[in-house]
């Protein structure tokens, strides 16, 4: 069954947008009386039946609610963009397929890119949690400051940094059922003040194994070891 | 330290290929007496010297030998490539990151691609060896049947394959330090007849999460849940 998105579910006649509709209607060529799947990204699956096959503005009713089941525990990844776009937007695809309920994308001192174009993230991320058959749209923060992350805390937080001093790996470290935050730095890797400011706000430093791992691997890898260890 | 591959070290004089020549030389600005680290991508490093700055044929010579740290396990990932073929080698770039020592690429009955470019591969996987600064480049096995892969057993053999009777998460199944064989299936999943013949072969249906996740993705998953477990 194809899931179709749709944020805001109208109290009235109830359509999907534009893009949605030709998918439906042009595309995959459903027709009126045909069963489809529609989430708000909010959590809530509406099992639907199209009402008006129209390719700008197809019309559907509810014929039944699902409510998907809650995780005990939550993730958010705080990454530095990578200097090319496909690697950061790959990134957040799998991230989504694999479970993560918020994205910031923060500013570091040696951050090779500094902007991020958050309205094709977005289009990525909507695209991943259809495909993976979910309900729920991760949270993706614009561009922050470093400072500014640092102090969105969550229950345990954490930073992929390894030196000398062969920190704890991540799965070693995790108390499960959590908030978890962890901050994954640029292809230059963290400045020292940064580091500095993280350790004095209780960030763990962790590994995420024996390999040196680029940016956006690093992230998907930090993000499957907290589910792996809360599934 | 920059990473070069040559696969085969001639007994007498030694030089990188024109590629890696060319790299080191012209892009990296290298000299006659800097250092360099070369890889054979057999689990070797040799720290070196370069003798002449040629670039197209850079003349080095030995002066250390590090033999890798031999793990005690072994991945093989045995998976069906995608219809598009970028995802594919996404998934050998990232696999290589994390760990992988074998990639076959298996021809399925509902495959939707029914060939590979295995010197594109091949290059993708020296690439992310290099980059990752490991020195065994994993064995890459071009498009095989569904049955020859069955058939090339390891001590505990997986097949990612979810249906309603639930199986176990891989992550709960694996004995540590044995060899591995995952098959991952294609876009359009394995055929009846594939399952049977493979369950007949003792391979263990297993789940990789609560999603569900695209081809590349799996595999993926699987690679880096085989490694964790072995950390």
């Amino acid at each position: 069954m194809n899931l179709f998105y749709q944020p805001d579910l109208p109290a009235g006649t109830l359509y999907l947008d534009e893009d949605e509709s030709r998918h439906a209607i042009k595309v995959l060529r459903l027709e009126a009386g045909d069963l489809l799947d529609v989430t708000d990204g909010k959590g809530f699956l509406y099992k639907s039946r199209i009402v008006k096959a129209d390719q700008k503005k197809c019309c559907f009713e509810v014929i039944g609610k699902i409510v998907q089941n809650k995780k005990n525990y939550s993730i958010h990844i705080a990454i530095a963009p990578t200097k090319n776009a496909d690697r950061i937007e790959w990134f957040v695809e799998k991230a989504v397929e694999l479970g993560v309920d918020q994205i910031s994308f923060v500013l570091c001192q040696k951050s090779e890119r500094k902007n991020i174009n958050i309205e094709r993230v977005k289009k990525v991320a909507i695209s991943a949690m259809k495909q993976s058959q979910q309900s729920t749209l991760p949270i993706l923060s614009p561009l922050l400051p470093f400072k500014h992350v640092i102090n969105s805390k969550a229950d345990q937080n954490f930073i992929a940094y390894v030196d000398q001093e062969n920190p704890d790996h991540l799965k070693d470290k995790i108390i499960k059922s959590k908030s978890y935050l962890i901050l994954i730095g640029p292809e230059g890797d963290f400045a020292e003040e940064e580091l500095e400011f993280a350790f004095q706000n209780d960030f763990r430093r962790v590994s995420l194994g024996p390999n040196r791992l680029r940016t956006e691997t690093a992230g998907l890898a930090a993000c499957h070891i907290l589910n792996l260890i809360n599934q």
